[in-house]
């Protein structure tokens, strides 16, 4: 395969067609998958999530152009499942970081939501595996929000790092609760805003809510990205983090949970592919759905119909 | 069935449990939803979401308490996907509405996340449809925030009211483009608040983008839910809606759609549980996972290799 070929040459173009053949599934998107997978599982994976507003994008800026300073390869997956109708219009944000797309050194590409939003977990992680096989040795996954999609977007990261910024309303500084559990480093960027020493103390009282015995105890760092302070102490947090992985076994252990979940996933995609396509071609199924509209019939009855049909 | 027995004869109690069982799908449960569908179809089934901090819950209140002037019982999920871990510490405020729950012509359920968001999104359908069968006029699907969970779990309602506030910051703005798609009415709540008319025009602008030929133009309500103030309006424009909805054959329309995805759904799902117990009860599969982790074979050949057998 020509595109594979020129992948492999080091082409940033292939690599951008590459990652387009998959999120839009074009034919022998899988062959790719197939043929990158072997050289994946050398990046270091780190998702960033938090509120919005918290100054994510330009946080990701500094780190990316720290990590260059180190003479790493960046990849950068931005993802935004928030904007299931606008298309992701949140990534526009994206263009401040134009001076680094100059950059041969990194590779940033943004996923909106096409389809199903398990789908857009599936497909960021397949984008980081392109990445990975291409040679970059830093992957991050940047995510929008706080919601459950952006956790299993970062779920596909090593370390993950939560932004969060002083001052937000109270029902926001809730919502964040759902996003704490998956930090393993925080940042509180626009640390120079009042309210950076109480949402400190908040962090550390939920993290201290976490009564089991753990083997690593978050730290939060603190930042203020537009001036490109405490930026490297973010950096060496996340390789603490990495060796901590690495020496206790962890890093292992999370990614074959992510394996484990991957081929699940997948297992249950094509299946579901599979009978729908069957069920829905007979005209078997428009009879069930009038009958089950008109309520002559209940959909639990009709689903065990389909289901006994497809399956022994 | 006892609890069925008491469901049917007005028991607040058997309600509960009838919506507990099918949470937590204890025996029997898929008999509870199978029995009452057919008496499904006649509430009137409002969604409630918009930005955090929007004063939703305290617009639902209003709306409740309007409702109830009218001699409307009315029934209320609350439904907080944003806490997969801290298990929807936002519904808290649900106290108060505690003076709600002196009244009997009001039944209050929330739920939080319990396994998958797509069951999330189901089971908050299943309990709408208990208290439907129940015999709630109105049913209210309220969600905190404004992701695509909330998307999908206000698309079982026939009316969709999206609040939102004034003031928020710009990159809020953009997560609520988001929803404005939804959106059937809006309200703009706290419009005593600087900005209010900003808001209205940036509302006008998004919905003037959908180019197409629309036969409902969302309209924009203002209100000061803590004042009781255009808390009629936004009753009488989701009234309008559901009028609008019945003469054009929307309603149907909708409906029909909404069980076509239910039955797909369910059938999705139980194929899914059917196989992966079959194919995680073999050794095979962690024999896979292995070689998977080792890089040995990749994740594609071994999803094609389990699938094929078990479908032929």
């Amino acid at each position: 395969m020509d595109l594979m070929k020129e992948f492999w040459n080091g082409s940033r173009l292939a690599l951008a067609r590459s990652i387009s053949a998959v999120e839009n599934e074009t034919e022998g998107y899988t062959d790719i998958l197939r043929e990158v997978y072997s050289h994946t599982g050398n990046a270091q994976v780190i998702g960033i999530t938090g509120a919005p507003g918290a100054g994510k994008s330009t946080l990701t800026d500094k780190l990316v152009k720290y990590y260059r300073t180190q003479g790493k390869t960046v990849g950068i997956v931005a993802v935004d499942p928030t904007s299931p109708f606008s298309g992701g219009a949140i990534l526009g944000d994206r263009i401040r970081m134009n001076d680094l797309t100059l950059d041969t050194g990194v590779f940033i590409r943004s996923m909106g939501t096409r389809g199903s939003l398990g789908g857009l977990s599936k497909k960021s992680a397949d984008a980081v595996k392109l990445m990975d096989a291409f040679g970059m040795d830093v992957v991050l996954i940047e995510t929008v929000g706080v919601g459950q999609s952006e956790v299993d977007i970062v779920k596909n990261a090593d370390t993950t790092l939560v932004v969060l910024v002083p001052g937000l309303g109270d029902d926001i500084q809730a919502i964040k609760a759902g996003i704490l559990e998956i930090g393993d480093v925080f940042a509180i960027n626009k640390c120079d805003r009042d309210g950076a020493d109480r949402l400190n103390v908040e962090i550390e009282m939920m993290l201290d809510l976490n009564t089991e015995e753990v083997a690593w105890r978050p730290p939060i760092m603190r930042t203020i990205a537009s001036k490109n302070e405490g930026v490297e102490d973010v950096i060496n947090a996340m390789e603490e983090h990495r060796q901590h992985l690495i020496e206790t076994g962890e890093l292992e252990q999370r990614r074959r949970e992510r394996t484990v979940n991957e081929i699940t996933e997948m297992v249950k995609e094509q299946i579901s592919r599979y009978v729908m396509n069957k069920v829905t071609s007979t005209g078997e199924f428009d009879t069930y759905v009038d009958q089950v509209f008109a309520r002559k019939i209940d959909p639990y009855t009709v689903v065990e119909s389909l289901v006994g049909k497809v399956v022994k």
